[in-house]
């Protein structure tokens, strides 16, 4: 059977594939013999059991001819970011929300419902909410790009309610480090500020450094994906949507953790400079969960932040 | 300028139309010189103000036929109802979803963002609830066609937050006492229960008698209809959804007040005989809500059940 990654050549994309490649099949991981990476650029893993296919998830024929009966399950994290979503309207809505029912219902013709690992975002959040944000609490998107991801769920939802898919949906939290570029999510700064610093270049933070953030590092996000595919569909009980586990920290607390692990030098590359645009976005968002949920059908969370940072550098061979 | 009606041939479309216009308009209610009803039927309301156009609100190009420059204002009701959405899921789809969005669509065109006020339904809620539910609980549908509403009540919001439309979302209660002949929705027997033991015939109820159920008269949700249109934008805050205020009874209640208003041979026409197919749906609703926010913003409910049923009966000269 085949494994599909849309977003095989993002960022978590291609990092789950080198994984779930590097790594013995976890129990209860469904059996997969080649992996296929669906997405606009090519797949950066290099391994025979890798097919990259390239093409435009916001396009029907394309899905339906990447979606073949040998499809045995979907992890779908192709998407417009939260900053590009929210700049083009338009084509948010064709990627994130048609592109995840085209999706959908190209799996829904399978011979048998795949298992369908969704990639949200606690960008579904917004308004008023509690320090500790419990998992029954009302989603109120403030962006576009969490209102479509906000839709995306209630879809995998309903398909898995109607067996048409066996769906999980992560709501993933800010991933800290994010190697690489910025990129056009609200929550970009996020990284940089330890990223550019450590790597020896200025770092620009643009929201107060009280803002409280739901963060995670990229090895913790990978395992928790891999486990969505592995938890038992009956143990999610009414829904298949998770906040999955993460560490609460503050920027300050983040800067702090830099100047420990990276140095006084380092620190002293972030200045801050608000600008209210992310701002308004990234506010919204909710600092802290309640995990109990969660960790309790196997999911994890990073140890402290000062480990986060260390293993950026390790990754980095700093 | 027109006010379009969507399902203004329906139950509630209708009444509304008739209500604007056997009234003053309300202050603050848009102005408007003419009706327009857009349905697959022809709007029953006998009035020169009111235009029937008949179609189907799935189909892109009628709905850009109808949504023309002169719009103000829009009431979205037209749907594919709980029972349907549930046995024809891409009917549901295309109406209750695609049909929405398009809408929408069309509407982000005019010159000038319309007010736009939907009709969803308490069946976007399921799973555990508390005994009283608060404004910010998690959405969690058990139907199609909660998981189209819901999706709907996204959809309104962030068109609202992009300033495309004036977005104003209605979560009615279960209507009751609904004229006219059992329907396809999954809470038809909550009328029937009633309407046809004042009528002489026999009813069948197939939920037990202890299920508590949230409902209001055709009268009051009409009044609450027009009462989101008038409501200040700015009023609503993070979320432009609102759970109408209604009461709560449960069957064993609203058997008694049958019995009183209508007499023990009223009573005694109604059966009981579960199914489960309805049951799984009705009892994943919820029965009671917090209602402060709802009455702030100016919305009403009903005084008493016993007042429900004497309306219906006052209306068909019973
Ligand atoms: N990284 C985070 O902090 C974070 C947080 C919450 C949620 N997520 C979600 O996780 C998923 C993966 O995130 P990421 O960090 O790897 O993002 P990324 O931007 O690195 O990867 C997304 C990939 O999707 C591809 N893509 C975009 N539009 C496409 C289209 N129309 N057709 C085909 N492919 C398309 C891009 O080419 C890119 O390779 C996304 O769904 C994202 O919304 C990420
Ligand atoms: N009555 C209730 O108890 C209740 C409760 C919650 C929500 N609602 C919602 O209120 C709205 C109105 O409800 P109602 O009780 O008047 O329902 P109704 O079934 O009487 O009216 C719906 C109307 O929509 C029309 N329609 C259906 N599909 C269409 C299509 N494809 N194109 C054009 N028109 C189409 C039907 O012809 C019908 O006239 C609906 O959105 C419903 O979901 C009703």
């Amino acid at each position: 059977m085949k494994l599909v990654v849309t977003g095989g050549a993002g960022f978590l994309g291609a990092r789950l594939i080198g994984t779930l490649l590097s790594q013995e099949r976890p129990a209860g991981f469904p059996e997969f013999t080649s992996i296929v990476s669906v997405d606009l650029a090519a797949c950066p893993v290099d391994d025979a059991r890798v097919q990259s296919v390239t093409g435009d998830i916001a396009g029907k024929a394309f899905i339906e001819s990447v979606i073949t009966p040998d499809v045995g399950a979907v992890y779908h994290l192709a998407a417009v970011v939260s900053g590009q979503a929210e700049a083009d309207f338009d084509l948010g809505m064709a990627v994130n929300m048609a592109g995840t029912l085209t999706l959908l219902e190209a799996c829904r013709k399978l011979p048998q419902p795949p298992r369908f690992v969704f990639a949200s975002s606690l960008a579904v959040f917004g308004g008023k909410l509690p320090d500790l944000v419990p998992d029954d609490i009302a989603v109120m998107p403030q962006s576009s790009y969490g209102a479509q991801k906000a839709i995306g769920e209630l879809l995998v939802n309903d398909f898995s309610r109607k067996g048409f898919v066996d769906g999980r949906v992560c709501r993933l939290p800010t991933i800290v480090v994010r190697p690489g570029k910025p990129n056009a999510a609200a929550s970009s700064f996020a990284s940089g500020i330890i990223r550019e610093p450590l790597a020896g270049v200025d770092s620009v933070c643009p929201v107060p450094t009280g803002t409280r953030l739901w963060i995670s590092s990229p090895d913790t996000v990978i395992a928790n994906l891999i486990q969505a595919a592995v938890v038992e569909a009956s143990r999610f009980g009414d829904t298949r949507t998770v906040n999955l586990p993460g560490i609460s920290v503050t920027v300050a607390e983040m800067l702090d953790g830099l100047e420990r692990v990276g140095g006084k030098d380092a620190r002293a590359r972030v200045t801050l400079a608000e600008d209210e645009r992310i701002k308004r976005i990234v506010l919204s968002w909710p600092g802290d969960f309640d995990v109990t949920r969660s960790l309790s059908l196997g999911f994890t969370r990073d140890g402290d932040f000062d480990g986060v940072v260390r293993a950026h550098m390790r990754d980095h061979g700093q």
